[in-house]
């Protein structure tokens, strides 16, 4: 990959997670930010997984108990990692119901307290924390970022952390064709939404709209997007397979794919790639690449 | 992990090196220690594979030349990556050849510097460093490590740096049914040699019998013996697959095996796993598990 680029590729390999993403360090710091009362009452999520198996993990580990709210059509490697830690799992359906809305209900009714996916500083912040690891880790001069980006926490936190080192740091946000609503509300100037709800390989990025907080913050990070199709997705993915030996699911292969599509970009860079996530039915992977 | 265990588990990612074993790390050092001059004439290795990436790559970022002898056998992930960094393969055949012979002519025709693969103190010095490492990631106390083993070089390094922070560690060598040389050894108290000299599916683990200095080094070390069934290398492979999304190679995969084999022996207890390699044809490898 350095030699593609005549540079510096670093991979920040969040997949290995105990979570299989990067979503447990916005869960776990979100909790510790509530009130002993709060916690101990129990917590809320609504995730198209990832963020899921994240709350799932931080209950766990706070001993308090989590409720899930997740899509219909869940790969089952990411229900099975939500069940595994213990939540209890209520469903939706991607392109009818509104899940901020059953969850909000839910919530009120019980006493729950409502873990963010990506609009709030809590789980901004703790996600940055994947941004200030890298600085701890490597002590390369870096010119860019790509990260899979869906509602635009992880950006919005790591962007943070890594300009406060390398303020002229270029970011990019990294989504599927047809999800690609922050590169159009970068180029907008304001929030775009998409018109697609559902459907899709990558279904941990399929938001349709940046979040107003992280919005304001990558924005004001002067982020620009990038985007892959799907078949430039699946590619990365078995590229990783044969060159890296990881298995990524195809959220977290976004910001490869985009490398790839825009090595000519990346000349002469220090570029810094997230591979977000690994959470992908095995059967199912093994079947696509044999 | 640790819940099966009730203790701690720690995993060695050696896969994830550039070469796809901890292979560079003794090839690295031993190539560090010869004088400029023997340097600059080349380094030649004979290798079941790993070890001939390693000496590719280290010769690679020395900037001299490399000659490896490799088995008829190898498999094609291995010998693209020895190929990728330039150097000239000869092959052996593992039934007939006596590739230490066939290495060292070669080597003296040529004027070639011999980088072993185990049984040499540079290399284990450098493999040692992968223990050196573990030291420094985790601050965690070991009360044992199982670790892949072939000819022992890997062994005898990671456990000398460990015993010196954790005196009464105990380490544990993982080898595959049919080329336990090393656990036979441990309990004869003296070098056995194993009957079979090819087949199996560890391909990087197939030594007849333990390092002369390695195996001395091990005793003093107090090393004990497990071994794993290909069926048991095969089935840890594929849990690492669908619970880890990574992908390791039979060799790799052998200390996970033991891990689970044994896992009464390892109740309460904080263990050390190493996964050394990933390079398996892919190919293969997704016909084997779909």
């Amino acid at each position: 990959m350095n030699e593609l680029i005549n540079g510096n590729v670093l991979l920040k390999a969040e997949f290995m997670q105990p979570t299989g993403s990067f979503k447990l360090r916005g869960a776990l710091y979100a909790i510790s930010k509530l009130s002993p009362d709060q916690r101990n009452n129990g917590v809320l999520a609504y995730s198209s997984g990832n963020h899921g198996i994240g709350v799932a993990y931080g209950a766990k580990r706070f001993d308090i108990s989590a409720t899930v709210v997740v899509p219909k059509d869940i790969p089952e490697a990411k229900l099975a990692k939500i069940t595994e830690f213990g939540a209890e799992i209520i469903f939706y359906d991607r392109g009818t119901d509104d899940r901020e809305k059953i969850g909000s209900d839910i919530a009120k009714e019980r006493g729950l307290s409502i873990i963010k996916p990506y609009d709030d500083i809590d789980t901004i912040i703790g996600q940055g924390t994947c941004g200030l690891e890298v600085l701890e880790q490597s002590s390369l001069r870096l010119d860019c970022a790509i990260v899979c980006t869906g509602g635009g926490g992880l950006m919005a936190g790591m962007g943070t952390a890594l300009r406060e080192k390398f303020p002229s740091i270029q970011l990019f946000t990294a989504e599927p064709i047809g999800w690609d609503d922050h590169m159009l509300s970068f180029v907008a100037g304001k929030r775009i939404e998409c018109v697609k709800k559902s459907g899709g390989i990558c279904d941990g990025l399929l938001t349709a709209t940046p979040g107003e907080k992280t919005f304001a913050i990558n924005q004001r990070n002067n982020v620009l997007g990038l985007n892959a199709s799907e078949e430039q997705v699946l590619e990365a993915m078995h590229w990783a397979f044969k060159n890296l030996e990881i298995e990524l699911e195809p959220s977290g292969a976004v910001a490869l794919a985009c490398f790839f599509q825009n090595r000519e970009k990346f000349k002469d860079k220090n570029v810094l790639i997230t591979l977000t996530g690994g959470n992908v039915d095995s059967e199912k992977y093994l079947k696509v690449f044999s």
